[in-house]
Order: structure tokens, then sequence, then C-alpha cells
């Protein structure tokens, strides 16, 4: 079975896709949170994204940030 | 107020933090996921980051990745 | 307050946003250099950026490379 | 002579390039496989870049993930 | 079966793990080229990545560059 | 001339250089700002870098984060 290092796993919905000539805006509803993703239009196109459907969006530890108290930040 | 340009927040609570010399590694409990962020050690430092403390996980659009048929991935 | 991991933050001005459909290319201008950022067309306008507009840059660690000798680089 | 921190240099052909109004995709074979880079217009551009055109994609490390058993991921 | 949107692939051999406190250091030939992926070490330590093993390099299509002329950079 | 699709480059002198096993972390002054690089300790090790160096900071258009009203972000 296939196994990949990234571990950070977010399961949930495509809400919208976006596709420009080159990139694609691909919005995913993770829980409570909306989260957003700028991808290759080609990639969008390829995995046939469209809205409804289920996905898990995938992140890199090194790409993390880490804020405390967020009260302060719009 | 501070605006931020990343949308892609993710609040949750720390589990861990391992520091190494140059990098630290943050595991967050985000809902159903844990996630880990690997940071400078500096960082940690400086925001006191320790286990049991309320954090949000910030990630830029351009760092989401997406995958569907999780089924198949370890 | 509302703290970042993310420590590297260079004041500047923007002089320049073009908007895509998915991406958005903002320039800044910070001390004697002009940077560039792309981002997602929808936090350009959340942020409502336009030329001369005070704003930072903002970079994670894991993100800066480092260049000896520029002089043979253009 | 210019040394850069970035060790992870593939060498290969530009295959295509499409441009938008912000970003651009630019497709580059090396050797069996193809990659893919979305990089602003503007870099495009100033590069001149264009197909059948010799160039060498570079990558930071912390920007490399790995996957194990291949197989079961299209 | 699994899809992914990171579409660049890079088949190769581990070479050489060198693992930090947070961080571990994976080297891997992918055909004449040398690669290297700074990834946390659980990640390291959970797929087992030790060298002569067969796998694959993952990068985003927003994380690489592009150099012309590599003649004059070392 | 080599020329490279990354154009945000801050120039700067190298202050502290701290190794760990795996990861470097690398503070550079850049004007008024203290900006910080985590790299593999294998590339501060072959670019040689060292406090009083002279360097030039890259960053990747899509790696830059637009703040604004930084006042209220520590």
């Amino acid at each position: 079975m296939a196994k990949l290092s990234t571990r950070n796993r977010l399961p949930g919905t495509v809400t919208e896709v976006v596709k420009g000539d080159a990139a694609a805006k691909v919005t995913i509803r993770v829980g409570d949170v909306t989260m957003t993703a700028l991808i290759t239009r080609d990639s969008a196109d390829e995995l046939g994204l469209e809205a409804g459907q289920e996905v898990t969006a995938l992140v890199k530890a090194t790409d993390v940030m880490i804020l405390t108290g967020e009260g302060d930040l719009a």
C-alpha cells in the first residue's frame, strides 16, 4: 500500500472550483473550517474536482505556521 | 486590526512539542485530526508553545494538496 | 495579543496588484527591493489590496533560500 | 561564483508554457518524468521561457515529500 | 484508487537517512541526480525509510523554481 | 549567465548559524529586519555559511504572505 510522508490530512468536501488559465482555486469544507487550495488547473481537471466531492486536504509539516491569541487577527 | 492573506486557519490544542537544536516539531489536535508543524526552535521558544495550549494552525493556499480516494494511502 | 510563529516580516508598500481568475500577483516595495507575492484572488479582494497601501510581507523560515556570490545570477 | 543553498536540481527541457494573467504553468521534461511548475507570469516573461529551452528545475529540501509503494496512487 | 493533485513524481532510491531530534534528512538518487528531503523525524520513522529503499519524491508545482544557464551557479 | 525564476532577493549579512544534526538555522540581517532561514545542515556546510558573510535571501512568490495592520500582531 502507498505510504506518504505527509501526515497532515484533513478530510472534507469540495464546495467550489474556480478555474483560471494556469491556476485553479479549490474551496474545501473541513469540519467547521473552510480551506482554500491554489493548484494548477491541470491537476483540478485531472482529478475531476467539483462541488460535493469528498477529498482530503494534505499539508507538509514544514508548511504549517502557528498562531496564538487569534482574536486579534482578521 | 491585523489582517493576513492566509485564510486557512485550523483551531486546535498543542499536544506535544519536541525541540531539536535548530528545528522543533509541534503536534496539534484539530477536531479529529492530528497535525504536525516543523518550525524553528526559536519560534517555539518565543511563542512559549507547550502541551495544552490553544493555538491556530495556518496554511497558505499554495501549500494545500488535494487527495481523492484516500482509502488506498497509508 | 496574537503571536505568529512566522518571524520573517518585511514592511513595505504595495506598488501593483494584478488579478487573474484564481490567482493575484501583488508587488511590494520593501526598502530598495521589489518583492512579488502570488496569492489567491480572494485574499487580495478580502484584504482590499491596492497600490499605495502599507503592508508587511511574511515568509516562513523553511521558505528562505540562501545565495552567495549573487553577481553571477540574473 | 554564485552558490545557492537549494541543492535539488533537475535538468530538463521546457515542453509547454501556459500563461494566465497572474500565473504561468511551465511543463518540463526531466529524464522520463514530466514536471510542472506554477510560477508568476512575470518570471516566465523575464526568463523568456518557451518550448525547447534547456532549463533546470530547482526544489528546496523542505518541499520534497516521500512516497513509498506508489503503485496504489494515481 | 487514491489520486493526488501533486503531479511531480520522481522515482528513486534512498541512499542515506540522517535523523535529528525533530527533523530528518533523506537523500534519494533520482536518475543521475541526488535529491535531498528535509522531513519530520516521525515521518521518516513511520515510513521506515532506510538506504536501498525504492521511493518516489513528490513536489508541488508551486514549489518548483526554474533556472536557465546553470553553468554559472554552483 | 544564470537566470532564476525566483525574483524576491533580499541582500544581507549572516549574523548567526546554529547547526543541528539534520537542519541548520541561519539568521540574516536585511536592512532593519532580521530574517531566519531553516535549511539542511548540508547546505549550510557546503556554502560555508558563517557570521559576517554577505548573502542574499531568496523567496518564491508563492511563499510570500501579506499582512495588513501589523500593529496587533506580535
